[in-house]
């Protein structure tokens, strides 16, 4: 469905320097940028977060995107939803489609519902000695061998470059850089498919966006 | 989009007693049967896992469906992809797609993506002591509380029952049952959610099928 409405895409208006370039509006707004939609950005207040947030992002969460009457949160709920609109982020053909849908739903599910615990292992400072901890590892490490496995027959995941592969790209990374038990460099074909979308120019405006949005944040705080 | 291909659900040809009821073809199976859809079930190996399970599956794991030509894993996938057949399984209107592709990877992403790290610490024995197990566990708290707010306040997540409801209340059931430190009924709206999905004859149905399944592959192995 296409319609003319104006998109507009909800984040913080600040977060600390630590996440920044992998709040996940950075997901929305590079595959916008891959389909040269254009779109407006809105902010929703970091600290003391409002019932209008949580009517938008019943989490307390960004990102949201509005299109006309329609909201959507959840960054894979909006990358699928955007997807229908430009062949750059899903190809038309049926198995296409659903090859997008898998390494969608796989890069939510499969990998980061793994990567993602790891990460926050991390963040809560454990100590790595508990049962639970290291069986947490093992299983990251086997869904990362699968990927590698993966990823070394094929540029991308479902033929040409799609929202499934912004999607793991930014799983990947996101691993690597927020978890140092994550060892992306054992497995040379996800290190090279993460260097291979990040080097995309969409990547590197919506990164630039990003940076550029908390910066401006930080000017209006000591002005 | 709409084929007269017949559909094909593969799962485990065996499976041990616990997990019976839970393998991921119960979301694909209660979907089938709230739309009326009909399919026939095939069997990959639980032991000794081959190439062309891999092939269909890339983790190893299961189901995967079968549509003429097309085939797509990942159980999140599969019901979005069915979705598009049955008003029994998504609304047609866009507010309400929007709802159920939001609410479906809310399910995954949101919900899942913490309870499913909670139930492998308790698979793992971890001995509950670590600080990583204790942030997971009141990460996972907090995200039952927000579902609990959302569900105080509506029967179903899109409006109409939904291929959303059958996966939240199956990752829900799922946390309740596999594990001990979840406790489902400090959340009455998320319980009492549970019960009403779960009580309908699609899920009795779909539930029924499966247990039969892996019950046949017992008597054939003492056969």
């Amino acid at each position: 469905m296409v319609s003319d409405a104006e998109l507009v895409l909800t984040t913080y208006d600040w977060v600390p320097a630590g996440p920044r370039g992998y709040v996940r509006d950075l997901r929305i707004r590079w595959a916008l940028e891959e389909a040269g939609l254009p779109y407006r950005m809105a902010s929703t207040p970091f600290h003391d977060r409002q019932p209008a947030h949580f009517a938008a992002q019943p989490f307390g969460q960004v990102p949201w995107l509005a299109d006309g009457d329609v909201t959507i949160f959840e960054s894979g709920a909006i990358l699928l939803y955007l997807a229908d609109r430009s062949p750059a982020l899903m190809p038309a053909d049926p198995q296409g489609r659903a090859q997008v849908l898998e390494w969608t739903i796989a890069a939510l599910n499969s990998v980061e519902a793994v990567t993602q615990p790891c990460m926050v292992l991390c963040f809560a400072g454990d100590d790595g000695t508990g049962a639970g901890t290291k069986f947490l590892r093992s299983w990251r490490d086997k869904r990362l061998a699968h990927m590698e496995t993966v990823l070394a027959g094929r540029e991308w995941l479902a033929g040409s470059f799609s929202v499934a592969d912004l999607l793991m790209a930014d799983v990947l990374r996101a691993a690597e850089r927020f978890d140092p038990t994550t060892n992306l460099s054992a497995y040379p074909a996800c290190t090279a498919y993460v260097a291979r979308a990040t080097a995309r120019p969409a990547f590197l405006k919506a990164q630039a966006d990003q940076m550029a949005h908390f910066a401006r944040a930080d000017t209006a705080r000591t002005a």
